[in-house]
């Protein structure tokens, strides 16, 4: 008896025919193996950048609604096509809109939820042999809009898919190999990691590794649903990211992280009375700036400084809102630095091994790298440096670390 | 109070950023003098013809249904982009797919027929204060697919919303600047039709003018919804579809019209017995071509020849049915003659007017143009010559019925 698969392919993996059929000859070797597929695809190389940058030309501000139903039509697309690739072969399939499907999400176009997905048009097309294409990335809200899932959203749409479906295995193609222990870009001896937790994976996404979206490795994780990230160009084992991963040497860092596009904004001289903290970051809440590091500043004669990180993309608007509010508690002033790089090292050893935190700051200190603000979680440890220093500090940690010899 | 004005604009007319900004203008200028709008878009210049390429490299025989999810994408595009540019100008505005409206079609995909359209939706947007601009050429079938409406589908769309929601007008905004008295790239004295009756205008198309789509025309005229069509270039009046029209000076020949990519096959000797005729006919339909003009011959010995007119596209399945039929009822054999052209006049004064088939006749003799084969209606005669003097004869006809002074 075949199993139930959920297999995504990445815009890359479908960039172009040649690449579509590549993938149906694929997905095409699965069924003659008497597994039942549901594919989720994104849409076609740059498409989606395409018509966001049509929308730009129109209208700069284009509301977020005209602009789900525009991006939308890339994965109907691709998932037309791709059901034509494998009708070509001789195999039963079926593309379907996530609105066919029954992908219900919130209302919060560009960014919506997933709150439910109804199985039964998935379970019906399964029983009639078909492969199952699903547009990824979108939606239709509780009021009967498209809505679209965010960036990397056609993860999303897998993971979802595979834990509504109960499926068997979830595989995520992509173009690269897997998840590795830095990226091989900066670092080219950096190893694919065989097996990672889903802690692991969520924590090196939040510091910068760019394979997997965050949301759909957190959705797996609640459903328990292994995640097979691999390359759609070769037939190589990738990366298992699933619950728990018994290692037979326990590493104590899994894999570095590097984020060069973040600012830091220091709010200085701020009286140092309670509240006055909650009132800048509670203010930079509403306006949706995500904030990263903070670090607060021992007080000094009744005043302190706060420094904190922010995405550069959002860097104008948590300037202004720190700058209003540094007026109004009467602060001496704003100062903003764009030259920093942040470098993170994470691992689930770290829980039952000390001095890991030690050996990270004394590695850099060795190498004259400076440490200008620190924050630590259970899993992981972050240094923000000199922008120019990132990727130095990188290479370190990961030799310091043996992670190019696993 | 202003009207409820149903508009449609073309491929052509929204092929570009530049053309659908100034598309957005037009519908503005409509809601600055307080009318309520009801857009319907095509797809944006070649989309639809570079979609369906896309699909012939993978799979040249593609389903209709994966066709049908594909090229539907090409109208959600153009209509959330002319959605953006409305708002750019302050003006409220809202893109709807197909089923989103509730163009309610028929099961039967790449040429399905509407059914009902559920109005609920655009009166609520309209009331709203929105303009409603609506992605032409698709609907939704009863049981939940994404359909076509066939080629020139968006023209359908347009005058069946009109319909639905009793529209005032029902604007067709095209790359010509209405219906002339015959195509001007081949008769540059062709005149622009002011207006022109619905069955007129059918008939014309039918006979090969290529304006407007005749399934909209026929819904038109059914529920007798003026069609205004008109460039969407200039601000100059076209020509109006309506259902009667006074004439000052009654022209007996409305139009002329050519047809050049016909065949002609003749079954030779066939025995001449009742019953043979149809069963060619019948046979014929059964797959779906289309016979034009059929001539029968004088019956000779007992045998007889048949000739009839079909477009190229389907020649090769209509030589196939006519050879192997020709062969069960001993006829002598097939002839096929591709070199043909058809050119045909129109007018409802015909009716009124004895004479015109001899006028006709007479013309097309002194200009030395043989003709072949003959057919008439009770508004158009078409006459098939020689496809080297088609166009002659189109001119001929065009003077000889004074169509380049009205």
């Amino acid at each position: 008896m075949g199993k139930l698969i959920v297999q995504k392919f990445g815009g890359s993996s479908v960039a172009n025919v040649e690449r579509l059929n590549r993938v149906a000859e694929r997905i095409n070797s699965y069924v003659k193996k008497r597994h039942k597929v549901v594919v989720v695809v994104s849409a076609m190389g740059d498409t989606t950048d395409e018509l966001i940058e049509l929308a730009s030309q129109i209208n700069p501000r284009a509301s977020e609604r005209e602009m789900d139903m525009l991006t939308s039509t890339g994965e109907i697309i691709s998932s037309s096509l791709l059901a034509m690739a494998l009708h070509k072969r001789g195999r039963k399939a079926i593309s379907l809109t996530g609105p066919q499907v029954g992908i219900i999400t919130d209302t919060s176009h560009a960014q919506a939820k997933i709150l439910t997905i109804r199985t039964e048009r998935i379970k019906d097309e399964l029983k009639k042999g078909n492969v199952v294409i699903i547009a990824g990335f979108q939606g239709v809200s509780t009021d009967h809009e498209i809505t679209t899932l965010g960036r990397g959203g056609s993860d999303l749409s897998a993971v979802a898919v595979a834990c509504a479906v109960g499926a068997d295995m979830c595989e995520i193609f992509t173009d690269v190999e897997g998840i590795f222990t830095a990226d091989p870009r900066i670092i080219p001896q950096a190893c694919k990691i065989k097996k990672i937790t889903f802690d692991e994976m969520l924590e090196l996404a939040a510091r910068g590794a760019q394979v997997m979206q965050t949301r759909a490795v957190e959705v797996a994780k609640k459903f328990n649903i292994p995640l097979h990230v691999r390359s759609s160009f070769t037939k190589k084992e990738g990366t298992v990211i699933m619950e728990k991963v018994s290692y037979i040497e326990e590493a104590v860092v899994r894999g570095v992280a590097l984020i060069e596009n973040e600012a830091k904004i220091t709010v200085c001289n701020l009286p140092d009375t309670p509240g006055v903290a909650a009132k800048i970051f509670t203010e930079l809440a509403k306006r949706s700036v995500n904030v990263d590091m903070i670090v607060q500043n021992v007080s000094h004669k009744k005043m302190t400084d706060i420094s904190f990180t922010v995405p550069k993309s959002v860097l104008a608007k948590a300037l202004k809102t720190s700058r209003d509010l540094a007026k109004k508690v009467k602060a001496k002033g704003v100062l903003v630095d764009e030259a920093v790089a942040k470098v993170s090292i994470v691992g689930i050893g770290m829980k039952s091994h000390p001095g890991v935190a030690a050996r990270c700051f004394a590695a850099l200190a060795r190498n004259k790298i400076n440490i200008e603000m620190i924050s630590t979680s259970e899993i992981s440890i972050s240094c923000v440096t000199r922008k120019m220093q990132g990727k130095k500090a990188l290479k370190v940690l990961h030799k310091e670390f043996n992670l190019d010899k696993i």
